[in-house]
């Protein structure tokens, strides 16, 4: 017989903030591995914004997590037991496992992972992920920075913020970045390079935008939306850009109005794209390359932030709306 | 001495509607034509949403118009007298004359029209002016329509929404067009050969848009904002565009909130980008040679609204806010 698996399963979909009861903690034995499938042991559990998302019932990138189905997460992990050619025990993974301490699934779902580069493998949960493809593209594909031109950046030290900054500084630009502690401002500007930074829960951000963006704006990564996306759209230049990547304030608030200053988009001639790092699968190598390449010469940190324990998953989510997070948010299900 | 002059100047900035008393009508003498000046009779002046714009001191794609200056606006006029070589009296001439019955400035500022091309002067208010090139290119260079994609206009019976749908049709798209009145919506489907036609007043938008475009939305050009772009945004497909060239329904409210859909720009990786046509004006000619072409070829049709009398001006102005004009809004000031 298979493992003993626990789970965390979507019960009903929260309204507002994810409440005790939205997800049920389950328990099941798994069937031994089929033909062309595997078992995997979830060491990492990735916690992102999007997990928010997928919980409602709204038009989304992907159909919604159905109730009674294990909810939806990225994860990194090692065979335990293989019944497909290609997939040896012992190799690490990363795929869509789930909220779950365990996945038996088709091995052709997993990727796997390289062996031997000398990097920690948390660095497949952060720039050599999703997350730093959603950096890369969003930052060089929509928005395409030049020299001197002024970037901001708001999540600023969050997983995906904090390599848009640096990539924004790579590519010659002057980088603002928003962020919601004095301690998270302090990293982004001595720890990574950021030119400015501003902690919008103790600063006026449209006046300290206003001081460290003379010039105005030019490019602005998007995290956030709501009343920040309002105070750029005040600053944006004549044919600026918005790379649209989340909207993180409003997700658990359906009937959020619109940015006020929507109409700055006509009257600047803004071009604003949204994204979802899925669509740029067939260019991962390139990001992969590129990022990697940057973390070897230094030139990208990272920084995560380990949470114990599948079972606190539920509650350790709901840091990332209200920025209790430092870095890569991500549970640790087993021993590596 | 110089020709007696009749003027509409700006006096206070609306609040929300124009009101009586925002306009002030003036009359004073012009000086003659100095040294490299010509003096315009104004024959027509162009009426559009943007009027209500520049009233408004915010920030904008041009400077707002000054309190005690003559509110800017489009003309058509014919030279009076000259003081500047190639400018002839007796001349047709465009520019952005104002609302007043004569301009005495640079001749540079003014555009010789040409003579004898057996097109109504009119047209040079229409598919042969900034409002030709206005439909062209936004639809043009953001929606680029593919043929068989499905292109929803709003405003469509107006001056440049019906010119819009016109020129999707030739590109081969499908085309619903959105507009205030039955009598509009019979016009741009029987007349201009729009696929649909829906009367936004009469109709439940959002309802018959789902009716209408099965395929879902992929091209938006925008007029109007508010109520009618969430309904668009809700059933716009993956990787669609949007062309912003106007929001009228909020220009007379400065604190209208953005679409509560904007999520969707996100959700859908939709493009939306803003532009005023004065930023093609290097290509004018591509859109002139094209939209004249298509107008021989019996393609593209166009109609007018022409009120009589510039003192009518501050109160026919209003009836684009209100859908109230059938075609290209002007007032005609003196006789051709």
């Amino acid at each position: 017989m298979g493992v003993v698996n626990n789970a965390w399963k979507l019960a009903s979909r929260p309204d507002g903030d994810i409440e005790q009861g939205d997800l049920e903690w389950v328990s099941e034995t798994l069937a031994d591995p089929a033909a062309g499938e595997i078992c995997v042991r979830h060491v990492y559990l990735s916690l992102d914004p999007t997990n928010r998302i997928w919980m409602s019932d709204i038009d989304q990138y992907m159909p919604p997590v159905g109730i009674g189905d294990v909810m939806r997460g990225g994860t990194l992990g090692v065979i335990e037991a293989s019944n497909a050619d290609g997939y040896a025990v012992g190799d690490w993974v990363s795929g869509m496992g789930g909220w779950q301490k365990y996945t038996v699934s088709a091995a052709n779902q997993w990727q796997i992972l390289p062996k031997d580069t000398g990097l920690p493998m948390t660095a497949f949960m952060g720039c050599l992920s999703f997350i730093g493809m959603t950096a890369y593209f969003g930052l060089l594909d929509i928005c395409d920075p030049k020299p001197g031109e002024t970037v901001v950046v708001n999540a600023a030290a969050g997983a995906v913020g904090s390599l848009v900054g640096q990539i924004a500084k790579i590519k010659g630009a002057r980088v603002v970045g928003i962020a919601g502690t004095d301690d998270k401002c302090t990293w982004i500007k001595n720890e990574l390079g950021f030119d400015e930074a501003i902690n919008y829960k103790s600063e006026n951000v449209l006046e300290t935008l206003k001081k460290h963006c003379p010039d105005g704006i030019d490019c602005v990564f998007e995290n956030v939306g709501g009343q920040i996306l309002d105070d750029e759209l005040t600053l944006m230049n004549n044919f600026s850009r918005i790379s649209l990547c989340g909207l993180i304030s409003t997700y658990n608030d359906l009937d959020a109005p619109g940015p006020k200053m929507f109409r700055n988009i006509l009257m600047k001639r803004i071009m604003i794209k949204g994204f979802i790092v899925s669509d740029y699968m067939d260019r991962a190598q390139e990001a992969m390359e590129a990022m990697g390449t940057w973390m070897m010469e230094g030139k990208l940190q990272y920084r995560i932030d380990v949470r114990p324990g599948l079972e606190n998953a539920p509650q350790e989510v709901k840091d990332l709306f209200v920025g209790g997070n430092k870095g890569k948010l991500m549970i640790q299900i087993s021993e590596e």
